[in-house]
């Protein structure tokens, strides 16, 4: 994948006709490739960071009218000479402006392979690479900080000098192999005691914020749970505003799990639609119901729905039993009240609603928010949002514990060294010191192409 | 609409998540409202066609790393101090710097509203403007051709010289009309009914072009013509290569008619797939049979299936039939040769198919190829595809012809000048010099939001 003495290519906005596309070209010959078909001013004469409009031609018919930015190695996005041709929207005109670079030289970009160029430069390193397509993905205020605060290099600044220290001291205890023999100690044992634990307490704080990381970027996860045809289908909807969850009379009806991200004040909640929880012969719906049980477990919040409309007592029973088994401190949410509004006085701690007529949303919106907003994080902490990064920062802090416990039980240095080595190397895979084309390919293949 | 003291925003690349985005604000504000929230350069110091790379800001937040394309007036698009931010595709944070945007004293453009404020500005006329649209529209060579030209300004000029030419006459005559009793003759009757005679023609060349103009922008209407199930609607989706028209085994199914716009080596045929022809008992299929022929009467080329599979005779009766409704010279395919092959030697003049199994398909479209370029036109020739300016013409081509038979029956020059001003109010209203709030409307609420 790391082909960089070539010119790549690619439509670098969103597909589909619009006002202006903008159409993208980095390597050694993006300049003069452009100026080919350009007409209006000679592109190797301009200086960096300029605008130019003119005629984009093929041959002697005018493909458009457009405006080309023009930036100079090593102050571009990659690093490298980047063009960017701002066209009309048409899909043609898009089509017909690669087609010509193509024929001249350039090859259409891999997905992510502008970024990969912007990291092989050194223009920013492994873990704000990734960040650059959290970032694009992020659909909240939450998510957003957290992709921001890593691709600013916030992340890597952290983890950077835990790293130099480390190697501070693995070259002092690799300089003490050298001279064999002699028994001479230069890396000092007890502030290396130190430098170890303070390294394992901020790989266990970055580790810990996965949890936060994690629902931040995907959503709270929030399980809804009751008796089926107690309307949760219609809740969703209600806060979805449209018609996208299947809706019907028929009881038991939603026997899978069925997931809907939604935004409510910034924050991403990611709802689980679960299965009934009522005793059914029905074989598939009563693996559906040990799902509903799973799932509520498993999320951050979880929500049961009494029925207003139905029989009071056994639907209380089986919110007792929802606690035997695990479940504590549901949310409990009375629905339908427009059919039973005597109930409100019969229920104590629960929030009234009636889904169908949108009775009652707002108030339950904002009791989702308050729970929310009691593990909201400051804006210039660490996050650790990537599943790959979690893994690595594992395998580091084993290693970190490795060697606490090798210098307390007084191994041998080269011993010491190889454990200290392997943390390094973890470390390393998040930042991108250390890296294989398997990875890379793995990580920019997620990519948008274009980016 | 046309409030232009303010400045509009709006994002201007198509929607949805990309690699890149471009918010485009113009206005006389557009330079202040930036600086608030960029960081990295003070906006107002930089020179026009300069690119800016810094953070853009809410407060201490960071909404994201952008690219400002700065454009001051009147060197821009609008002619107004014109800002692009180049940021990261996601729509939140497209959403967040047009709010940041709105709150510092934008507002959203209107569709349009970017391409109305250049007109407004002069930067181009109302059929350049309105080529905008059909530019971005265009999905093939032809309309991109026809649209590329008239953005350029080729029909204007056309229309301008006669405009200018006949605004001289007008006046001359109108100052014959001055000098009132005393029967003076400024304008020269033999140069001024030469004029009108060239202006005839012109106006004539430009009215026929409409009907080349409106095929290269909607597509070469081509009738498909058969009996029920001889693989009309396979044909169409051996074509379209996908599943796109319903394909049925029972007789009759296409009642409707169908039509699909498919691109073949650079040009837009539109299908137009037909109900079957025969006698039917069906009141509502009987009345998509007249349909068919009706359609077929209106298209460019009209295809004719045979089916292989079928008794022969009376299907070439039914194409015998067709000649004598007026539908002469079908280009005549047999569909399903891989059922009869021996078919080949029993129809002279076909073309043998077979749909179902892409064979012969390519020999298809290079028919179709042949037909339409007998049609094709030059790249610098004027074009009509607007059905406004073929409206203008005509009323333009009234009062020409109106002036030449009152300068012929010798009336008196007040009549002849009302009949002038009319013919050059029909022409203004193409250009835009003559244009009501209405008109303008019209125009440009069918443009997308951004340009």
């Amino acid at each position: 994948m790391l082909r960089i003495n070539d010119t790549i290519c690619a439509v670098a906005t969103s597909s589909g006709a619009g006002a202006i596309s903008v159409i993208r070209l980095s390597g050694p010959q993006s300049i003069s490739i452009c100026n080919s078909f350009f007409f209006g001013k000679d592109l190797d004469k301009v200086k960096s960071h300029t605008l130019h409009f003119g005629t984009f031609r093929k041959q002697d018919q005018i493909i458009d009218e457009v405006v080309v930015s023009v930036f100079k190695n090593p102050h571009s996005y990659t690093g490298e000479d980047v063009i960017e041709v701002s066209c009309h929207g048409s899909v043609y005109i898009q089509n017909q402006i690669l087609q010509l670079f193509i024929s001249n030289g350039a090859r259409i970009a891999n997905p992510g392979e502008f970024t990969l160029r912007a990291f092989s430069n050194g223009k920013m390193d492994l873990s704000q690479a990734e960040a650059v397509a959290d970032l694009i993905a992020s659909e909240s205020e939450a998510a957003h900080r957290v992709a921001m605060h890593q691709m600013r290099g916030g992340f890597s600044d952290e983890l950077k000098n835990l790293r130099d220290e480390l190697i501070q001291f693995a070259s002092l205890i690799e300089l003490e192999l050298d001279f064999g023999e002699e028994d001479v100690e230069f890396a000092d044992r007890e502030k290396f005691n130190q430098l170890l634990h303070k390294i394992k307490s901020v790989l266990k704080r970055l580790i810990d914020s996965f949890a936060v990381g994690n629902v931040m970027k995907n959503g709270i996860p929030v399980a809804i749970i009751g008796r089926p045809n107690v309307g949760k289908s219609t809740l969703l909807n209600a806060l979805l505003n449209e018609e996208r969850a299947i809706v019907s009379d028929i009881a038991g009806t939603t026997r899978d799990t069925i997931e809907d991200v939604i935004n409510l004040g910034g924050i991403q909640f990611r709802f689980i639609d679960t299965a009934g929880i009522r005793e059914t012969q029905d074989v598939i719906e009563s693996i559906g119901i040990s799902k509903a049980i799973e799932k509520a477990k498993s999320a951050k919040i979880t929500i049961f729905i009494i029925d207003a409309s139905q029989e009071l007592d056994t639907q209380l029973k089986e919110l007792e039993n929802l606690k035997t088994k695990g479940i504590e401190s549901p949310i409990v949410i009375v629905n339908k009240v427009d059919l039973n509004p005597s109930i409100t006085s019969e229920i104590k701690n629960a929030l009234f609603i009636s889904a169908k007529n949108k009775k009652g949303i707002d108030a339950f919106c904002n009791k989702m928010l308050e729970i929310a907003n009691t593990s909201n994080v400051g804006h210039d902490q660490t996050i650790v949002s990537n599943n790959r990064h979690l893994q690595a920062l594992h395998q580091s802090l084993e290693n970190v514990l490795k060697t606490i416990e090798g210098l307390n039980s007084g191994i041998s240095g080269d011993f010491l060294a190889m454990d200290i080595r392997q943390a390094l190397y973890h470390i390393g895979e998040i930042t991108g010191e250390i890296s294989t084309d398997d990875l890379l390919d793995n990580i920019f293949s997620n990519f948008c192409i274009g980016k």
